[in-house]
């Protein structure tokens, strides 16, 4: 198939001819509020689960719904004609979606889903999902629909895993994915979970920062004193922890960890040039959450910095009296919550063991040190010249008018990794979402130019992956 | 009177007679469950007052039981006959009480006082308020009592002031002082309220340690931030917070904050020789609280630095995410309280602005601190050459058989400065507590050697503060 010239052109024109259905396919799906956190909607989770089943069956897929201790999963597999060399792929999303709270900010019912203009963005679908990540899941089903209409047939094999507990921290997904790795591992994912570099830019995100945390207690004296008995003489735990954590960066905002910088995988000379022409202004950025100056490693860009640097947050501290009023206890105990962004390179564990000897190099004899957790998941950086991402700039390219940026991505995205670590395959992370989307705020919403040339993209690249 | 030299040992005499006669009067006290903190007990407070003033009255007193917004003052004037050149002193105790919880852990209701042998420390009597403070200001109404019996008058005049807030902070006593000052003021004040050096060695104290508080918020960003979308280049007002307090001290313990060490007047070098003959054992000390190692200025004896050098402590601290599990978060804030404990020559609003430049000295360009509240009390150190010193000292020499310990105290008595700064009277604080009095815990006790002996204390004091 993928020799005949006129297949891809069909299946575009396929495409625009039939918006209004793919449109209200997408309301379908929006009006179940599938709110995986809250109890209340497993029933309509249930619901949404079943409409993707549907779905998939509806456009050639062998479906089911697989039950697990919390949301259900659905699975849905194509098995193309023609198996030779083209890859098998398996597609990854969500259908259950973020609580609506707060309901009276929204401008209508959340799961009520409704046409509007909206300035530079067009016509927009506003709905809790609409982008994150109902509209963006279905940019793929729809290219694979047009595929089958208008063919017969998809161009490559394709598996596709919805979860319904993306919003819920996934407790599901590592004991399904172990327990059904020989039925889903394919040759490469494709994840349809993030964004464009702007309304008129799409991207591949190429990185994302792993993630280690840790939670120290520090104990001085056996219990709490009374600073008029013993102040002067004796430790305090508060002052212990602020001194160790206080001495966490170097003036030059550099993290001071033993080996905290070991074996990092850099970005290439390309991806630097490509990030230092995307026109980020550092002042706005800051600017929008009350800051005039960058912080940290002075001599890094704000891009590389959030894309290709680790960091060491303090996220929590509590210790000693936090009521009211003043008193004058001299604190036994102190605790702190620390999580550290990891890059390509970087063992979580070898982290969190840095952090360990930091404390301990720091630690006055008399006091103690307890960690009541640790661990994490190491960044995940993409080989950017292997022929998947070759096919989807291309793929991209064309559609767009322009190369996709090749971004990082400053979070996790846990499913990333595991399907690495766990099922051997390298993600491809293309998504259509706009950082205007309001995803997990009120009035949520995704432009329809985003959801009609999403699935152009998608049919696209499934072309491309064909004639590998 | 002073002249007679029969007067004294006939007092002396009377008491050592009297002693059953004392005690069942220090029981029906210790009956009444003046617990100030606890509005149940208001009554009981009401109670306690009127039998104050009414033991008051019953030894000469002109006394009285004074309304405040909280429990009740009493207060009572004896005028002595010779009014020439003798001091007319002021008495301060208080009747109140803390809670007496657990109650589980008493051996016997906290409020049915009863006597017991309790090894090296001979006969005691266990009860809530047994030593801190009924036992304690009994000793000088006994005392009083038996001026008053033997001779028909008290040797010089004195005026009694019982407060009944005392272990709820003593929220009406500044008022109550503002509002009688003329009343109330007399050349010297007599605080039995503190404690011997031990149980065969009486003490004076001559420097209570002040006290400053602050209380800081840290603002970093303007609002909570996602560390995958923000880590690295942002601020953190954690650690922003962490490290201006881990600079508090120096290597060598000493605080950093500018003019902290102004001024400071050092304890003289006779009282630092005594200080050092203590034989303080600093090991078992530490080991009590689970320390090995002096904290703080290395070239300063525990007693020196618990005594008369200031510091500066953490009491509590909290900020960003403290719940269960972890939490990537950059929080936009932080907050800590802390407080100084101030030695003489320091002045409390110098110490909080040396604080306030030290924090702005250390807070980068974009971040704001906000101090929520501050304020605090000097140090008190009374001039041990002065001749109510030397009457003291003489008189606990000739009763214990050696001279007092001159102590500093670590703490502070607010009710001394008040006295200082209000009122303009020095106080002398002699106290016949010991440090297993297990005050405010369960089984507080008050050995009856320290009631009989500390009222012939009193009875001497008296005697050679007519002879001024």
């Amino acid at each position: 198939m993928s020799d005949n010239k006129h297949a891809l052109p069909d299946v575009l024109d396929g495409l625009d001819k039939n918006t209004e259905a793919a449109l209200a396919r997408l309301i379908e799906i929006l009006k179940i509020p599938s709110i995986s956190t809250d109890p209340a909607h497993n029933g309509d989770c249930a619901r949404a689960a079943d409409w993707c089943a549907a779905t998939l069956t509806d456009i050639g897929f062998e479906a089911s719904v697989r039950p697990t201790n919390g949301q259900p999963m659905v699975v849905g597999h194509y098995r193309a004609e023609s198996v030779g060399a083209a890859p098998h792929v398996l597609f990854y999303g969500h259908y259950d979606v973020q609580p609506a709270d707060p309901l009276e900010e929204w401008d209508s019912p959340p799961f009520e889903p409704r046409m509007e203009e909206e300035g530079t963005n067009g016509k927009i679908i506003v709905g809790r999902g609409a982008s994150d990540d109902k509209g963006q899941f279905m940019t793929f089903l729809e290219a694979c629909r047009a595929w089958k209409n208008i063919h017969g047939a998809l161009p490559v094999s394709v598996s596709v895993l919805l979860e319904g507990e993306e919003e819920s921290g996934s407790p599901s997904l590592g004991p399904f994915l172990d327990a059904n790795a020989e039925e889903l591992k394919a040759d490469l994912a494709l994840v349809c979970d993030t964004g464009q570099w702007d309304a008129t830019s799409p991207a591949i995100t190429t990185m994302l920062r792993g993630l280690a945390h840790a939670e120290i207690i520090i104990t001085g004296p056996s219990r709490d004193l009374h600073s008029g008995m013993y102040g002067g003489p004796v430790q305090n735990a508060i002052r212990v922890l602020t001194s160790i954590l206080g001495d966490l960066q170097d003036a030059e905002g550099r993290v001071k960890i033993p080996g905290f910088y070991d074996g990092i995988i850099d970005p290439t000379p390309e991806q630097l040039a490509q990030w230092a022409t995307l026109g980020v202004d550092e002042k706005t950025y800051l600017e929008a959450i009350g800051l005039e100056h960058k912080a940290g490693e002075q001599d890094r860009s704000l891009l590389e910095q959030l894309w290709s640097r680790p960091t060491a947050e303090i996220n929590g501290i509590i210790g000693g009296y936090t009521g009211p009023g003043s008193k004058t206890v001299i604190p036994s105990k102190a605790l702190s919550k620390l999580t550290f962004r990891l890059v390509p390179g970087q063992d979580p564990d070898k982290i969190i063991n840095g952090f360990k000897k930091f404390v301990s190099e720091r630690l006055p004899d008399d006091c103690s040190v307890e960690y009541l957790e640790s661990g994490g998941s190491p960044a995940v950086g993409f080989d950017v010249t292997a022929p998947a991402f070759t096919c989807a700039s291309e793929a991209l390219e064309e559609e767009w008018g322009k190369a996709p940026v090749l971004m990082g991505c400053g979070g996790s995205i846990p499913i990333v990794e595991s399907f690495q670590s766990e099922l051997g395959m390298e993600s491809l992370l293309v998504g259509f979402a706009l950082d205007d989307d309001r995803i997990h705020a009120p009035n949520e919403k995704y432009n329809l130019n985003s959801f009609r040339k999403g699935a152009r993209s998608w049919a696209r690249i499934l072309q491309k992956l064909a004639a590998l």
